[in-house]
């Protein structure tokens, strides 16, 4: 079903890592806040960067995981930790670059879970959830260890950018459009959706019509 | 050891989905009262729904997971959901139904989680602790996503319910009696001692003989 | 890359049994201090002490789980709970012996996780995290449970006292050091750093150059 080209495979793989940075920086951020220690603080980095793609390819018994093949990713996670750590009052500086980041992050996991499922011949709502689980659990993951609630599941629209990049994926796919092409499709939707969503204050109403 | 019978098998499906719905309202009200959205809901019922049978089955090298074959699962969880957040004002007039799905729940999600762990020729030991595993951790996954003390490990007659039928089993299944009834057994144990423990207010004491 | 000699195996397997021991007490003891029940205690006392090989099993894809082969683990973690809330009274003259016993298991279970990965030919630096993984995600999982934060991460020497064995054992083996000997020096020096950072109040620093 996924077509694999060659642009589209690098592009994301930068993008990947952009996501990865940004991760680390969040989860480096929030666990110096609790007091957490330079380990501590890697090790929250490396659950939110790499956290959701281990659920999933655990999920999907995809063996080795993937950040046991390319070591980039536990390099990364590391070297940002690390580096933030040291020049942290750096961080002024890079928070609203951090919000970019993080959107192209919640784009390139989105894609990459579900993509991967798709591979595997997972049924398209199955595959929907991975993209989702992908970009979400690792931010998951860090809340849970730093003992705050989960923001992500409360606030924005997060998982509902995943969803409609991944359904136009979807009835794009059963038009006939070139899967290289839907990919990146894919990726502006979920992208633009989250930086709107963030620029003009967007909800996900809870849906009680009546109470 | 266990035999594959017809009729068990269907109504353990139902009552399984009867779990489900009871997990899908839980997790869906919890999530709610945490100011969740829509999708923070849903995921949050999911988590709660077949987070246990999920571990359970990556615990036992078991794929693909249960929920990625049938569909069902994250179909009933999801419209559930979607129901109970529309029609919040219904929680009331369900309260009571609740427990007793809850109680359905249990009982069935321990007889399959036993009874998987038997068919992979797990020792007895093993798949008792895989029946209270899969009865246990969905609940316990939505409480610490939703910032909560789980409560299920602190109260009532629960994990208790389960390993009391799963020894039921175990005992009447050495004596020689027909698997399908036994198994049938096993889920009015768990189901009585849940629903007796409720009416009657049972704890489990804590055992501090000396202090 | 690492021999299986007879000696240290059985030395470690002893070992293994001690922090196992250790970290039944520890998440006992948090556990009742949260108010759970008998059942509960048990449960996250199994989480506290298999929790983090669990998840290198499961990650590594090594099945079956350790142990459901060796159900020595189950059967020592639940006496120790049980004794521990029958004879509460107890824990104040064990206090000392816990944080002794807590830094066996701490050495014991980095080596262990190290070897295993190492056998299964990963990279040098998914080895140590293997370690360090398999040494510190119980207590996470016990602190999680029970909703604490995770002082693990917050405080002490324990995570750098893995890696400082780890990286130990990855120079001496490329020395040519006898894998045997090799696994006990490191051993050692997880133990030694472990209980002198205990003893002089070692503190890794916050890394923060400039703020």
């Amino acid at each position: 079903m996924v077509n694999d080209l060659i642009f589209p495979d690098i592009l994301l793989y930068l993008l990947d890592m952009v996501g990865v940075i940004a991760c680390a920086v969040a989860g480096t951020l929030l666990a110096q806040h609790k007091g957490f220690d330079i380990a501590g603080c890697i090790l929250v980095s490396m659950a939110n960067a790499v956290g959701g793609g281990t659920l999933r390819d655990i999920a999907l018994d995809r063996h080795p995981l993937f950040w046991m093949t390319d070591l980039n990713y536990l390099i990364v996670i590391t070297v940002t930790s690390l580096i933030l750590q040291i020049f942290f009052h750096l961080y002024h500086k890079i928070d609203r670059a951090l919000k970019l980041f993080d959107a192209i992050g919640l784009a390139a996991f989105s894609v990459i879970g579900f993509k991967v499922a798709l591979n595997q011949d997972m049924a398209p709502l199955i595959a929907i959830l991975m993209g989702v689980w992908t970009a979400v659990i690792g931010g998951l993951m860090r809340d849970i260890i730093c003992h705050e609630i989960p923001l992500l599941l409360q606030r924005e629209i997060y998982i509902t950018a995943s969803i409609a990049g991944s359904v136009t994926y979807l009835v794009l796919d059963s038009l006939g459009v070139n899967p290289g092409l839907n990919e990146f499709i894919m990726l502006g939707i979920i992208f633009w959706v989250r930086i709107l969503a963030l620029r003009f204050d967007w909800h996900l109403p809870s849906i009680r019509l009546v109470d």
